[in-house]
């Protein structure tokens, strides 16, 4: 550990880049150690994406310090890297507000700084973003602006990142990706292109090996200068060929450089000095070390991707007892698909690069042969699925809510519409807290709900979580989504019986009189609380349905209420537009029902970041939010 | 053209592909001959995708002789080149039917035949999908069943395909993946990957100059059997180390052979006997001819893409006079972007492999810097608009709406998030006929709706067309969505003056006291016609508004039939399930009006292919189907 008190001699003087290249190049490598040793005392004690910015460290202080930003663009793949450029671009003294409500926001934000230029969240963006706006300086004629690309190995798996390599040597542009190679997504990095690019710098070796062969053939008198000569004459003409093949960037028209070491800053200075006004797209490939600096982040990355609050002197992660509070959903979604798998010799796990995040990785160590993590491949993940599902496999197909985004066609066309029964498990669904508007999964009910043939259903609790995986891998079930929200559930005992859930069905919690309140999800728990007290405080007669299936619909228990109440309140944690309570609207109006439908949920904006209680009053969800809406329909 | 008259004599005797493999390999390129002329009858008569089925005769022929299909699986990549496949597969006699309403269907499809075994129609699925087959085999132990993808170079462009190859090399499989080089999608093959690919066949011949070199140098004395051995030495350490790294395929671990000639059929035969059973992925790498063996469609492979009905001896497209029809769609958006574009400095297009499907090819043609062919890469098409937005530019993005699906996250995080300036048209919006389920672009209304930020409309006309597109360009407008569906507009004389339409407000149409008609989108002139009849047959007094705009909402138009309807028809040509009814519905509620609503679209299903006309009657969207809810609603 560091226990040198650092004094930030330099990085005192560095509010915006403008600071930073005022100073020697001989400098920077001190600013690197005052700026790794800042994110450290920041990160340590306000938690947030940690060891991915100390690996960007000398990367950050060299792009500043070459390039004129914010003229030139600078665009940050996912952006849990950019710490250390957050500090350098104006905003070190906010940043002990990262991620916290109305603070700095959690990624890169054009909405906050002009330094950034781009959104950031969702990987694999940025080399088409970047493309985009480095064709727009093209065709508007600025010359003198240029447009860099960062993006991680992780990013280069997701097919959007391969498009934009594809599209980058078709049009006039002066590109420049940076591949920062440190062979990690969140979780170690995987696929071909990982192995592809370990070959690169094994070659990139082997190239060097050449020559120095040809020489010692030489000093050994194997060649004579005329020999020689012919056999340089011949080895060059298979260098050409080979540097024609050799790259696959190359080999797409995008220049290569490297792979150079990531933790050299004044070197990282030079090259991109030597690179930067070059024309055509070009590609610097970078080798850096996750949680460089920080010897505990170095030998586990994983853990500490985000690691939480932390003892910076010591490295010890300060951890909370946890063992009197409910579990995660993830962990009871981990637990049970080993214990499903075990009975069920068909079912395999796929989740694209977030096995630690959702939990498979319990599977993984398990089952290691029945668990695959595709890289960052959310589409691939759903495609790939269908593909063993249609061959008599019973996927577990995990993806986070709002990534499932990227995997909506691949979810109507090779999963839906030959009614696959993959199992499509959407981790973080509902307002996510800090990681705020690019990780919401508040669309999912709205945009799976209209597709043919799928089931869609969402748990209250643990137990029904459990009864819901359990049903939906049995067989005939089809294609079943089932969605569950960040953080931990409501149950200390959740290790219930696994048993059938049928189908449609939804449960009535609680009978009432004068209002319906129909829910879907563990918001439903917060709507139990918020009835409780509407009924003591009011005198009011609440009836409370745990709807349970967006689709198909429990039609039975939707009569009931059509037949039986004037005023309906529906919850849910998603879009208002076009999700659970439109489908009770259109319930309603189909079958000739007219109650007072409410409907809560969130609105029709993009949410920012702050605690999920935060967000969840924010949006009227909370408690309270949910007790006014019930005392005013009384009126 | 051919003239002699082809007798089938081998293809009469085959049925099933267990009859093909009774045959010699001798008798392959007699087939072959067969197939191609049969194929080239049956589009002539009865239009559909015809070039694409020309170039893979051999390779289908080959593919059916060696593989055991249908125990083995074999995974066509979007399916327009299956026509053989179709017709070798006990579907010659039901050919005749192909793409009509319950005839053969348009893609290869599990639900018509076994031996079509995945969805197909969205290009660069089949290596995802294959892989997942493979590894299902792998995982319940049939050594014995091999699975192919055969994917174009076109498709290869996908990102979805580089996924699977990505993910192909970290599992346990033996799948083969077949790469159908003819340099083109629908139109030519544009990208970073179609230029690899050709080096990859240049530096094939270069390897066996290499040797041929090494030869010569030897009989030319220049080298001695000793320095000729350390020479091979020494080049065998370049081979390796050029094999480890000289190709992408070969680098992700997946073994390439090729390219080899994919009109010889027995020499793919033969190939292809030789690596069917390696263990582990595999690329065989095929050239081959789109439009193979019909002098015009080798000419012109994408005009003869999908050519309509043409004279098989003469090569004659058949054209029926359409100087007195309204225009398509397609090429309003084309000209009127044209004209745009002259005014317009800002103004780029971008298309994703559909210059010629979209009508992009006129400003192609007008100003080939403006527009972008990205290959298809739909959700790259949508992240580097937004990336050119971002720096000022004004993007034109046309995607079809059912591709648009894969854009889908790309719209969310890349364009709505930071409200970017990009236009995105959805051609082939709503029921699109033959194409089938697979190509209808339904769900667009209800996908998009839900996201913030976004402008979504919808012309009932030309003319609308073109003012929304007028509108759209014009300052600070934010990313706005115009869909309009495939085929011709109802209008002789469109070229109407351009000029801004508010942003979501709606038109009155026809007053009217009894019922309110919304419709959005060019549905609305069907509904005129249904009112105009059930007002004349049952006295009714029907209104109709034109919605024009899903978002946002025109509030005043919405307020004025709430206030003074107690019954309303919703009408749109997209799902019913969270599209414009369902906003509607949501209105009404959150206002207190409480109508009686009925909503017209496409029901909670996957449509099947058939023309226009007969899919509206089936989901009685058509005049017929409106003039009877209209009537009912009065009951």
């Amino acid at each position: 550990m560091r226990t040198e008190p650092t004094t930030y001699n330099l990085l005192n003087t560095i509010t915006f880049p403008e600071d930073l290249r005022q100073l020697s190049v001989e400098e920077l490598p001190e600013v690197c150690k005052e700026l790794r040793q800042d994110i450290i005392k920041e990160v340590s004690c306000n938690p947030g994406h940690f060891a991915a910015s100390l690996g960007t460290v000398e990367l950050t202080v060299a792009l500043h310090y070459v390039f004129n930003t914010p003229h030139d663009r600078i665009v940050w793949d996912v952006g849990h890297q950019a710490y250390g450029h957050k500090i350098l671009t104006g905003r070190r003294e906010a940043f002990s507000t990262n991620r916290k409500f109305k603070g700095v926001r959690p990624f890169p934000s054009p909405e906050e700084s002009d330094y950034d230029t781009f959104a950031c969240g969702h990987a694999s963006n940025s080399i088409s973003a970047a493309l985009g706006m480095a064709v727009a300086a093209t065709k508007k004629g600025e010359k003198d602006r240029r447009v860099v690309a960062v993006i991680g190995d992780g990013s280069m798996s997701g097919g959007l990142a391969f498009e934009g390599l594809n599209n980058a040597s078709s049009t006039p542009n002066n590109l420049l990706i940076i591949l920062n190679d440190n062979d990690m997504s969140i979780d170690r990095s995987v696929g071909g292109m990982k192995q592809y690019l370990f070959n690169l710098t094994t070659s990139n070796r082997y190239n060097q090996l050449r020559f120095k062969t040809s020489r010692l053939l030489f000093k050994m008198g194997l060649l004579n200068e005329d020999r020689r000569k012919a056999l340089i004459r011949f080895a060059n003409s298979l260098k050409s060929m080979a540097a024609r093949q050799q790259n696959i960037f190359e080999g797409m028209n995008i220049r290569y450089f490297g792979p150079i070491n990531g933790h050299d800053v004044k070197n990282i200075a030079r090259v991109l000095r030597d690179i930067k006004d070059m024309q055509g797209p070009k590609i610097l490939h970078l080798h850096t070390v996750k949680g460089k600096g920080f010897e505990p982040a170095e030998k586990n990355p994983d853990i500490w991707h985000a690691p939480g609050k932390f003892n910076p002197e010591t490295g010890e992660r300060l951890k909370t007892d946890t063992s009197n509070l409910p579990p995660l959903f993830q962990d009871v979604f981990g637990e049970t698909l080993v214990e499903l798998a075990k009975e069920n010799p068909k079912i395999v796990g796929v989740t694209p690069a977030m096995p630690t995040g959702c939990s498979m990785n319990k599977l993984m160590d398990a089952m290691p042969d029945r668990a695959f993590d595709v890289g960052i491949a959310e589409g691939h993940a759903a495609t790939f699925s269908g593909g063993m599902a249609k061959e008599g496999m019973q996927p577990f197909c995990n993806i986070y809510s709002s990534f499932m985004q990227r995997a909506y066609d691949n979810v109507i066309h090779d999963i839906a519409l030959l009614r696959l029964p993959v199992v499509l498990c959407l981790d973080r669904a509902g307002l996510v807290g800090e990681d705020g508007p690019t990780h919401h999964g508040v669309f999912d009910l709205a945009y799976f709900r209209p597709i043919p043939n799928l089931t869609i259903s969402s748990p209250m609790d643990e137990h029904e979580l459990r009864r819901l995986m359990y049903t939906a891998q049995l067989p005939d079930k089809g294609p079943f989504v089932i969605r569950y929200p960040r953080g931990r559930g409501a149950l200390l005992d959740w290790k219930c019986p696994l048993e059938e859930v049928p189908i449609g069905k939804g449960r009535k919690l609680k009978e009432g009189k004068d209002l319906a309140v129909i829910t879907l999800g563990p918001i439903g728990n917060v709507a139990a609380r918020a009835i409780e007290r509407a009924e003591k405080d009011k005198g009011l007669s609440i009836a409370h349905y745990d709807l349970r299936f967006l689709k198909p619909l429990d039609e039975a228990l939707l009569h009931e209420v059509g037949l039986n109440f004037q005023h309906v309140v529906t919850i849910e944690d998603g879009v208002k537009k076009g999700g659970m309570g439109s489908a009770v609207l259109e319930f309603m109006a189909d079958n000739d029902y007219i109650p007072h439908i409410r409907r809560i949920g969130v609105p029709d904006a993009f949410i920012e970041h702050g605690t999920i209680q935060e967000l969840h009053h924010l949006c009227e969800m909370d408690e309270e939010g949910i007790y006014n809406i019930l005392i005013k329909d009384d009126d």
